[in-house]
């Protein structure tokens, strides 16, 4: 957009600034949160080489400290500095992370282990469920929790299990008297799951082929990168919203378009656009996280919230002691199983999921975070009298578990990963965000079919006989790999399927000068 | 921030969508605005190459027909699709557009032009300023409208006054009583305008520098592009925030932080936090833009306004017109003086301005914007009941002021651009968007100076003794470059006073695949 200015280019600057618009309180609070965001960044720049800490915690344990300090100027009436609505963290924090986890995710391991991590997501998230809802059911009433009813129980296990807790949550609440002991139901709850799964990841799909396709058929590369990086931006929140109207899973939908526009639209657009995109994707989703985590630690200091519940500092550690067990052993009950289930399918020896392999993916998913206290804040925050105070102490004590499992298990992981994976000397698997699991392992053993995927040609006659004798489980992939060059990747574009798009014409380098 | 995952790469997918937090008509609205954003941009392109056409007009068009279609839909009774807030204005829209205009901004051009930008910004504006607000006085009782104040007419004149309406109106609301005819207000008021200049000017400096320094010393460029690029847009937020806590103008505020971060923090960046930065605050600003002027669109249609102002199509006529004579005849009269004062103190002819740019510089700034109609909102929307017509029919004025100059005149600056200037045959002036001003004419002959910033050396003592003594008005630019040389760039990294820097270790290229 060219607003056409004049000689004056001072004459925009001019142009704004007017606190009458906005209270001294929300500029305050603002200015801090702004300072607070960067010193978490500053600060988990100095301490990176730091074993034990990570930007999570230093973003927790910054907001503690600030929320200490806003007790004290306040003198115990607040600890926040911001107050934080639903709405903010599901309209701008949520969306923009979870769509850059599917934008960058490796999308080669990820459909190579398509079968592995279905199964983990769907039948993972509805064992923990269970676990968490029928253990806390049963254990809460011995440490005198009694006023909840069966609907608070079953979203504590939503809320809890795994990460996974809004799309179950969500069929929660599509069924409003759920007979807990009856396979009917069992079986109803696992279709309406099914049903979101399926319908979410389409919508996703969808959204992100048709971006892929109005960018390679209008080439935007022609004239602006600016156009073409907003028109990603646009399409991928847009595919969230369409998601929240159909009532559907937007984080589902938003994740998938994700993947899709880094495999099709990325490749249709400019070298700077897709630089771009790849970095400020990741910026807007790590501001997002740091804003979140430093909200979580203000937020553990609310006095009001503590007086609520006045539950007995035994009580409370009781509560949240069995809650972690229980997550602990929810996950445990998954993992395990299903790992060895998935071992007994394979035939290579080298390709089962290793037992301290299968140790690190239980622990690795133990954390808790931002959007498990949203949600407890969700369910809890507005229930009726009775059991308005059990309901406080299960807001507190999910605090708690967020705050323990992030700061504790969090601060052990990355030397766990160290001592249990590294000291075998696998070179591949030397980051614990890298998805350590036996793809590592096989990406020697591919390597024929990446290289013709760098090449830009379909594979060889070839290479694909010798893929299909070798190694039968990778068929799935083979096959989507030929129908993507066939059918797909004419259409929409993707590597090796756009010509060649050079820097756009702007120069990065010599106009910002 | 890593929050650590295992091998359900799936896991944070299920994690979000909960449609309880939202209402639905939140999200419907929000849908809506996102797909008209999406059209926007895609047409915008398909007509890029008219040449009546801009993407101000067509996001005016496209609001204009939407709003249309939500009048039909809910019968006459709204034409909005979002209920827009100055917070949301002030705070996420604003900011953006300014701190790219500033980002962007021809540093080169900007500073040897110092003197006239300034007296364009500074006295153009009190020049504008006083000759509307009197000519609204005298003219509106003629068309029957009496119910105004002196604050009233004091605020049109501040609202309508070229584009620096903000700074002024400001300036205004700290003076609760002006005496208009007193002279001593009319210094005071020269000096709070002043005051508020060079304060946020500096403020504005100072968070740029400090950006620069952190970036410097820290060396982020050794692991994170996420986290420089994060760090830029925190602190550039965090300066305009800053200036709103103290008062000041956060718009001129952000604007100098631009300037200052584009001269020295993206030196010390990386190269792909430099093509992120460089397109990412270029497509958030563009965003912001299609946004307002798709709402402005809306606006426009707002039944229950035009209602409120209860005036035949007549008097909305007439002072739309006298509005529109004003602005005309308020630009007129300080472009051409200042103009031709400059030129006096000019030696050299081919440094002056000609009367045919002059002719451009008035006409090119005379688009009244979305700004104009939110202060238009802030001031007149909360009036008491007695002005309360007059009041609204000030707000629809305003909005007819502001769609008039939007579509006509910016339809007409491209031709008319290209009829005035291009026919004398300076290849240079090619673009509207490019300031057509006589910078253009002497970058050849500062030829010199430039290359000695290209190979990043000081410029050697040769040239710049030739400099001073071929020509000596630039010699203000000659001592910045030397100070700058020798004091900021040391400190700050800049140009040629960082090591190489090379593209991040993570190969944009190859890892989004």
């Amino acid at each position: 957009m060219t607003v056409v200015e004049t000689i004056e280019v001072l004459s925009p600057v001019l142009q704004g600034s007017s606190s009458s618009f906005l209270s001294t309180g929300t500029i305050i609070a603002l200015t801090g949160f702004f300072a607070l965001l960067c010193a978490c960044i500053v600060i988990g720049h100095l301490l990176e080489e730091n074993l034990w800490a990570n930007e999570s915690i230093i973003s927790l344990v910054l907001g503690l400290c600030s929320g200490l300090v806003v007790l004290l100027v306040t003198k115990f009436e607040n600890s926040h500095i911001l107050t934080f609505s639903e709405d903010l963290f599901f309209l701008y924090l949520l969306p923009p992370i979870i769509f850059n986890a599917g934008f960058q995710v490796k999308k080669k391991q990820f459909f190579k282990n398509f079968t592995t991590i279905f199964l983990f997501g769907v039948f993972g998230t509805m064992i923990s469920f269970c676990i968490i809802s029928l253990g806390a059911y049963f254990l809460f009433k011995r440490v005198g929790v009694a006023n909840l009813n069966i609907q608070d129980y079953l979203a504590i296990g939503a809320i809890l299990s795994a990460t996974d807790s809004v799309c179950t949550l969500q069929v929660l609440s599509q069924d409003e008297t759920p007979l807990l002991y009856s396979i009917v139901f069992a079986l109803k709850l696992l279709g309406t799951f099914l049903y979101l799964f399926f319908t979410s990841t389409a919508l996703g799909i969808a959204a992100g082929l048709i971006s892929a396709f109005i960018i390679k058929t209008l080439y935007f590369g022609r004239h602006s990168t600016d156009r073409e990086v907003a028109l990603m931006m646009l399409m991928a929140y847009l595919s969230y919203m369409l998601a929240e109207l159909f009532n559907l899973s937007g984080i589902l939908t938003i994740f998938f378009c994700g993947i899709v526009m880094s495999h099709y639209t990325w490749h249709n657009v400019t070298e700077s656009s897709r630089i771009t995109t790849k970095h400020a994707f990741a910026t807007i989703s790590f501001i997002a996280e740091t804003f979140l985590f430093l909200y979580v630690g203000m937020d553990a200091l609310d006095i009001e919230k503590w007086k609520e519940s006045k539950a007995s500092a035994g009580t409370s550690l009781a509560v949240s002691s069995t809650l972690l067990a229980l997550v602990l052993v929810g996950r445990a009950a998954f993992v395990f199983p299903i790992a060895n289930i998935t071992n007994l399918m394979k035939k290579r020896e080298n390709t089962k999921i290793e037992f301290r392999q299968q140790f690190i993916i239980w622990w690795a998913g133990l954390m808790r975070g931002a959007v498990t206290i949203a949600l407890s804040y969700n369910q809890f925050a507005s229930s009726d009298d009775t059991s308005m105070q059990d309901s406080a102490l299960m807001i507190t004590c999910t605090i708690i578990v967020v705050l323990f499992s992030t700061v504790v298990f969090g601060s052990i992981t990355k030397p766990l990963i160290g001592a249990v994976l590294l000291r075998h000397a696998k070179p591949t698997i030397s980051d614990a965000t890298d998805l350590p699991s036996q793809e590592d392992l096989n990406i020697l053993f591919l390597e024929s079919g990446d290289s013709s995927e760098q090449t830009n040609n379909p594979p060889t006659r070839k290479n694909s006989l010798r893929l299909l004798i070798s190694n039968p489980t990778y068929t799935v992939h083979y096959w989507w790999r030929k129908f993507d060059d066939k059918c797909m990747r004419p259409v929409f574009g993707g590597r090796g399927f756009v010509p060649f798009v050079p820097s756009s014409p702007t120069g990065a380098r010599d106009e910002t000068s």
